[in-house]
C-alpha cells in the first residue's frame, strides 16, 4: 500500500475520476486534500464525497488560487491534477472560460507547485481529444496533436506546462491521455460529460437510446476504477519511466455495439440509427482506439473491466441512488 | 502585383517583421491597416513606420479589443497575424503576462475574424521554438512539438487556434514557423529579442562579442526581406497548399561562425568564448537548421539573402539611423 500515511492533494476530487480517485486514496490510508470549487458545468458534485467528508479535506476553491492551500502543496507527496472542464461543446460556445478552466488556472497552480514543493511529483488527467482525428489506429504516444476543437487545444497547452515544467527539473509530471471514461458518480445531469453519461441518464429514466450516423465509429470505454489504477500506478512509480501514457479500454467496440450493450443491460429495446446533428459531426473525431502498451510495459498496467460487466455495475450504482432519493 | 488596392491588417505591424511587412505592402499598393498598441517589451517601435505615416492607418489598441477595429476585419482580404510576444527569458519570468499576450489576445482577436469575416485569410508569425530540441536536422513540419518554454508552449497554442479553425472553416490560415530572423527595425535596445538584435546593438556601440559555450550550435539566420516575401506569397496563394511552413535562411552556420561573420563586418577583433549562463543554458535547444523544402515545392520561396550580405545591410541600416539621429 504505498499511499499509507501519503499526503497527496485531487484537484477535481469531486468531481467524477476525481472523486472515485479520493475515495480510493482513503481506504489506501492516505492524507487527502480534495480541492475542487465544483464549477457549475464541470461536473463537480460535493454528494460524491458525502461518505469520506470526515475523512478528507475538502477545500472549495479553485486551483488558480494556490496560496490558500500552499501548506497542502508544501507538503504533497503527489498531486493528482484533475481539475478542469471536459466539455467540447461548451469550449466551442464559449472558448475563453475553457481558456481560464484548463489553461490559466493551471498555470498558476502548476507554478505553485513548482515553487512551494520543486519536483513534485504531478500526474495531470488528460484526453485522448488532443490527438484529434486519428491518422492510424490504434492512437499511440507519438501521434502527432491535432486538436478539433477549444477543450483540446486548452487541455493541450496545459499538458505542455507539465512536460516543460518536467524538462527542467521543476516537477516530476506525467500525463495520462484518458480515452471515455465512465462508471459511478459521473455527473449525469450536467451535460457535454460524453455520450456514456447521456446514456445512462436516459437509461435510469428509463428512455430509448439512438446512434447518431451509422454508429461504425471504435470506441474503448474504459471504467474508473481501471482509469483509478492507472493514476495510482503512475503516482507512485520512482522513478517515472516515462511522461506520457495512453490509457484505454479493453475493447474496442462500435458506437453501436456500446449502445446495443446499454439497452441490454437496461432491458431496453435495440438502438434507433438518426442522422448526425451538424453542431456535433463538426468535432466528431470518427473511430479512436487506445495503444496503452507503453504503460503496460513499463508500469504492468493493464484495464480489468470488460464494457459489458462495468456498464452493468454502473447502471446499478445510479438505480441503487435513484431508489435511494426516492426518485 | 497581387496586393495592388487589397485591403489587409498588420497585427504587430510597428514590429520589426511587421514594420517591414508594412512597408512592403504600402510599396505595393495595398490598403493597410496596422494594429499594435506597442506593448513595452515587444519590440514594437511607432518610429519603424515614421515613413509611411501619410499611407498607413495604424491603431494604437490590443488584438484582445477587436471591436476597436471592427470595420478593417469585416474589410480584410489578408490578415498577417504578427503581434506577440517573442521573448522567451521574459516568458520564463512572468509566464501568465506571456499568456495574455500570446494566447489569450489570440482567442479574442481570432474569434472576431472568424465571426466577421468568415473564411478569411489569415498568415499567422510561429516559431520554430515550438519544436523544442530538434530530435533530427533539419527540422521539417512534421517534427514533434516540445517547447521548452513558456514562450514556445502559448504560441503553440495560438497555433493550434489557427489550424483549428481553418479545419472547421472559420478561418483560412496559415501559420509560417520562423527561425532567427534579424535585418532593419528590429529593436536593439529591448531585451530579450534574440543573440542577432544582442550583437547589432554592440557592433553598432563598438563592443567586442562574445560567444556561449563553444560555439558549434547551428543556427540559420533568416533576413527580414526573405521573411516579408514569404508572408506575401502564402497570403497571396490561393488555394493554400498546407497549413503550416518551415521559414529558415539560406545556409546553416555555427554561432561562432556567425557572430566572426558579424565581428569582420563590423571591423571588430575576434569574438572571445564565454562559459554558458545558467539561465540561458535551461532553455538552450543545441543546433537548428530548418528544412524549408515545403514552401519551395509548392509556393516556389527560397531565401535569397545570405548572411553576410544582410548583416552587412543590416548594420548598415543602424550605423545610419545612429549617424542620423546624433548618437
Amino acid at each position: 500500500m504505498p499511499y499509507q500515511g501519503k499526503s497527496v492533494i485531487v484537484t477535481g476530487g469531486s468531481g467524477f475520476i476525481g472523486s472515485n480517485l479520493t475515495l480510493r486514496l482513503v481506504r489506501e490510508g492516505a492524507h487527502v486534500t480534495v480541492v475542487d470549487p465544483c464549477v457549475p458545468g464541470c461536473g463537480g458534485d460535493p454528494r460524491n464525497l458525502r461518505d469520506v467528508l470526515d475523512r478528507v479535506r475538502i477545500l472549495g476553491v479553485d486551483i488558480a488560487q494556490p496560496a490558500v492551500f500552499e501548506d497542502a502543496i508544501r507538503q504533497a507527496d503527489v498531486v493528482f491534477n484533475l481539475a478542469g472542464e471536459i466539455s467540447h461543446i461548451h469550449s466551442m460556445m464559449n472558448p475563453e472560460r475553457d481558456l481560464q478552466l484548463n489553461t490559466t488556472s493551471q498555470l498558476r497552480f502548476l507554478q505553485a507547485c513548482a515553487n512551494w514543493n520543486p519536483g513534485v511529483r504531478v500526474v495531470f488527467a488528460g484526453t485522448r481529444q488532443v490527438y484529434g482525428v486519428p491518422e492510424y489506429l490504434p492512437v499511440d504516444e507519438d501521434h502527432p496533436i491535432n486538436p478539433v476543437d477549444f477543450n483540446g487545444i486548452h487541455k493541450y497547452a496545459a499538458t505542455m506546462y507539465h512536460l516543460m515544467l518536467s524538462r527542467t527539473g521543476l516537477l516530476d509530471a506525467c500525463v495520462l491521455r484518458l480515452t471515455n471514461v465512465y462508471g459511478p458518480r459521473m455527473s449525469l445531469t450536467v451535460p457535454g460529460q460524453g455520450f456514456l453519461s447521456a446514456y445512462l441518464r436516459k437509461l435510469e429514466l428509463g428512455e430509448p437510446l439512438q446512434v447518431f450516423g451509422d454508429g461504425q465509429q471504435l470506441r474503448d470505454p474504459l471504467h474508473v476504477d481501471d482509469a483509478v489504477e492507472a493514476f495510482l500506478m503512475v503516482g507512485a512509480a520512482r522513478p517515472l519511466p516515462s511522461r506520457s501514457y495512453n490509457i484505454g479500454g479493453p475493447e474496442a467496440l462500435s458506437l453501436l455495439e456500446i449502445t446495443r450493450i446499454a439497452c441490454a443491460t437496461a432491458g431496453l429495446p435495440e438502438p434507433t440509427l438518426r442522422p448526425f446533428p451538424a453542431e456535433r459531426a463538426s468535432i466528431d473525431i470518427g473511430s479512436y482506439r487506445t495503444d496503452s502498451s507503453r504503460i503496460r510495459a513499463e508500469l504492468g498496467w493493464a484495464p480489468q473491466v470488460r464494457f459489458e460487466d462495468g456498464f452493468a455495475q454502473a447502471l446499478g450504482f445510479y438505480r441503487r441512488q435513484a431508489a435511494a432519493h426516492g426518485r
